[in-house]
């Protein structure tokens, strides 16, 4: 018996639960070789426009696929399909995360060694994803230019658990007034050091720097470019 | 005894003791004559600009006041303050929403009847407030121009426990290109028939014909202009 009120209490299960699922995913991804990169954002900050040009860009050089977490509808997975990248939706339903559960059955009929990156796209949110790891290499958060420079201090525990953030929108950033100074003060006073990209996936700019950091992290890059 | 899986049945339990609080204090809200609306949307769509703008147009000619969550910072509440209306911060912690127990937690020490207009503005997310009934007489559920028209399909939940739809930022629809016919027929599909307000809280556009709908809702309308 426990002190602990039966909600946390089951809530703590859940999560272990998934963190064993989620350090399983970790070594499966380690020994097929690919490298795994999530993002997490708040809903319309720009993930699917980032990742279509994100997938483009490495589709040919590299073998990559996505998986897409969404309440509701496939509209995701039809963009990224854009790419000619295999994609997969996820329907959550009325869940506000991915688990590490949805994203093993999502991968079942996908053999893992044929990759060198999956990306996994969250549901839009910037609370619940936080609580769930799904054994990626990489988390990402996203916010754009149009959120406001103070989100970081406002959700601190998702940018705690990312490893690496992305300013998106940057093109439209003098339009809506958006001081990047302060809004990298928030990133640093939340997560001292964090890496930060500031780019546009519709104009481009940006990209370059993003693409080449990423291709740093895959333990394939001298086989593929070879 | 029951076949529902353990946490369902706590989430159930947790949805029942919230919809019997908030019945009460609807019905406390009602008794002092105080209409309560409630402010949903994802992080950084412009709800606190909206309300601050809001809240100021009001003061003076009524009696009004705000709840704002966050999970962490009080930074909303100091913002809303500049408008010379009482404020008070709930900071959430981890928590992705508003309960009717944190409302009526920080309304313990106002005097309901002194107001005319209660504002609650929820944690940013389009999940999980969609669950949580907070006694209150409207729900608004925002949409900035920025985030794409596809929103109310994603997050169909939300809009479907919403009352009134608000589109905001609209002084920045033709450089985000935002196409406000394909928004609202994503609205109407989700929950045809319903209200939206297209308005800026920074150019003022749209914004007098809120305030009229506000205003024509209020039970103290006469007593307050006469």
């Amino acid at each position: 018996m426990t002190d602990k009120p039966r909600l946390v209490q089951v809530r703590e299960n859940v999560l272990k639960h998934n963190d064993v699922l989620a350090r399983e995913l970790r070594q499966k991804f380690h020994d097929a070789g690919v490298f795994v990169v999530s993002l997490v954002s708040s809903p319309g900050s720009g993930k699917t426009a980032f990742l279509e040009k994100t997938l483009s860009a490495l589709h040919g050089k590299y073998r990559v696929a996505a998986l897409v977490g969404d309440l509701a509808t496939d509209n995701d997975a039809e963009r990224l399909a854009r790419s000619n990248a295999p994609v997969k939706q996820i329907v959550t339903g009325t869940v506000c995360h991915l688990e590490a559960a949805m994203v093993e059955n999502a991968l079942d009929d996908w053999n893992l060694p044929e990759l060198d990156f999956l990306f996994i796209e969250n549901v839009g949110n910037l609370v619940c994803p936080s609580s769930y790891d799904l054994g990626e290499d990489l988390r990402l958060v996203l916010m754009s230019t149009t959120e406001g420079e103070d989100k970081p201090l406002k959700y601190p525990t998702i940018f705690n658990t990312a490893d690496v953030s992305v300013i998106t929108k940057i093109d439209i950033a003098d339009a809506v007034e958006f001081d990047l100074a302060k809004a990298k003060n928030s990133i640093q006073s939340v997560r001292p050091g964090m890496r930060i990209f500031e780019l546009s996936a519709k104009s481009g700019a940006g990209m370059d720097e993003w693409l080449e950091f990423l291709q740093s992290k895959s333990a394939k890059t001298v086989l593929a470019s070879g």
